[in-house]
This record gives structure tokens, C-alpha cells and sequence, in this order.
């Protein structure tokens, strides 16, 4: 129980690659973890957790604040506070609709990574822990889009 | 742009801990991070993304199938169809609500995380994305509880 309990650094491995192919897009998840997918068709929609790894760099994974979107009339953000792809943990979530699950291969409706992102994890979405039915507030800057 | 594109593993560092006092929770961000919490007092929500530490053992980080709340009764399932906190990756997602940020310290209402659990990474709530409105499918032994 004590495994790392002071350790400030995590490792994380792939467990599979988004492939992307004109409107198809698939999770292909490796001969390893296969198994962890037993039960993931029931349902609709999964939160794929990825990489940002063309953005693994020292100097990318230092920035803490940005413009979002790029756009200089948005205010200066903290990463933490919008979901830009430069971040210190390049940790990607996405929320996709499932269309399929077939042995190692799970296909969705579509996903904003790049083709061949590393894949992290996937969390099927349980809207009762996952989602807020009132009371939701955003920034200004957000609202208006 | 080519950093790390073969690459299978990625490293992650803690940006800040779970504080768990009594009714208290606060998510304490490291100093060197603090600047990334700018513009979260703008929203109402947060998922807050953070390491399974204590599970962190290669035995723990190498099952696949569980039957989810160790309840026999609900069906062997994958670890990318549960939330379980055993899975190749220990990365735990949390949707909170946001009481205040101030300085390095972001209090919220609640959260299912350990006291000292390292927070990996803060992403805001945005319903547009993150929410589905309708067509939700839910395993029949999740839909029962």
C-alpha cells in the first residue's frame, strides 16, 4: 500500500493508438490490453484519455499560460483554465460517441487528435458522476462563442 | 515537431496534492504551477485529473478485468469499461465544483480522491463538450444502482 507514496513522478505507457482514416475513426488498442475493453459496448460514449506528444517538449510542457484558441482578444488564461494542448501533463480527454467494439478495436464517431496519438486510458461516461444538470458557469470569453 | 513521436512511455509530474480535512478539500497547487489556475474562478466546475498512487505497483497496474465495486454479482469487466482504480494508467478523473480559488489553492465541494493523492492536471467543465444531451447507453448492472 505504500508503493510510491512519496514519489512526485508518474510513468504512463500507450495502450494504443488513435488511428484516423477520412471519416473513419478508430481506437486501436494493443494485443495487451484487449482485455480491458470486455463490457465497453454497453455503452454510448467513452472520455478518451491521450497525448499531446507532438508537444512533449521541455519548453511546450512549461508554459502555464496562454491566449485561448490563439486568439489575442481572449484573456490570458492559465492552462488549468481552458483545454489548450500545452499543458505540464499533456494529458488529452476527449468525450466520443462509441459506434463499435470489435476485438482490440473500438470505433468513434470522431475525435479532435491528431492521427497516431498515443492513447492513455479510456472511462466509459456515466452521466450521473459525469455531468451537471444546473448552476454551470463559464468565463465570458467562452460564453460568447 | 517530431519530440517523442515513437516514443511508448511519457512522463508525468505531480502539479499539486489533495487536501482532505474534515469537510475541507482543497486542491493544493504547487507553487511552480500556481500561475495556471489564472481565469478558474470563471467557472463553476472542474475535473480534476489525479494518480491512483497507492495502487501503483506493476501487479495492480496489470489488471484487466474486475467485477466493478468488488460486487461478484455485477459482470467481469474491462477496466476501460469501469472506473476502477486499478488500470494500466492510474489516472483518476473527478468531476468537482469549485467553492473559490484563491493564490496556489483551488477549495471544492467534494471529491472521491485519497488525502495526498498527487493531482496531475485541472480541466474546466464545458458542457458543449464534455456533456451528452440525449442517446445515453448504460450497461444494465450500472442502470440498476
Amino acid at each position: 500500500m505504500q508503493a510510491q507514496k512519496t514519489m512526485e513522478s508518474f510513468k504512463l505507457n500507450a495502450v494504443g493508438k488513435v488511428k484516423k482514416k477520412g471519416n473513419v475513426v478508430q481506437l486501436q488498442i494493443s494485443d495487451k490490453y484487449g482485455d480491458a475493453l470486455k463490457g465497453l459496448d454497453g455503452y454510448s460514449h467513452v472520455f478518451v484519455l491521450y497525448w499531446f506528444d507532438r508537444n512533449d517538449t521541455p519548453k511546450k510542457r512549461s508554459i502555464l499560460q496562454v491566449y485561448p484558441r490563439g486568439n489575442r482578444k481572449n484573456p490570458l488564461t492559465g492552462v488549468f483554465a481552458c483545454r489548450a494542448p500545452v499543458r505540464p501533463n499533456l494529458i488529452a480527454l476527449s468525450l466520443c460517441k462509441i459506434l463499435s467494439v470489435e476485438d482490440d478495436t473500438v470505433r468513434i464517431e470522431k475525435i479532435d487528435a491528431l492521427d497516431g496519438s498515443p492513447i492513455l486510458d479510456l472511462k466509459p461516461y456515466i452521466p450521473s458522476i459525469d455531468s451537471v444538470r444546473s448552476g454551470v458557469r463559464l468565463p465570458a470569453w467562452l460564453e460568447k462563442r
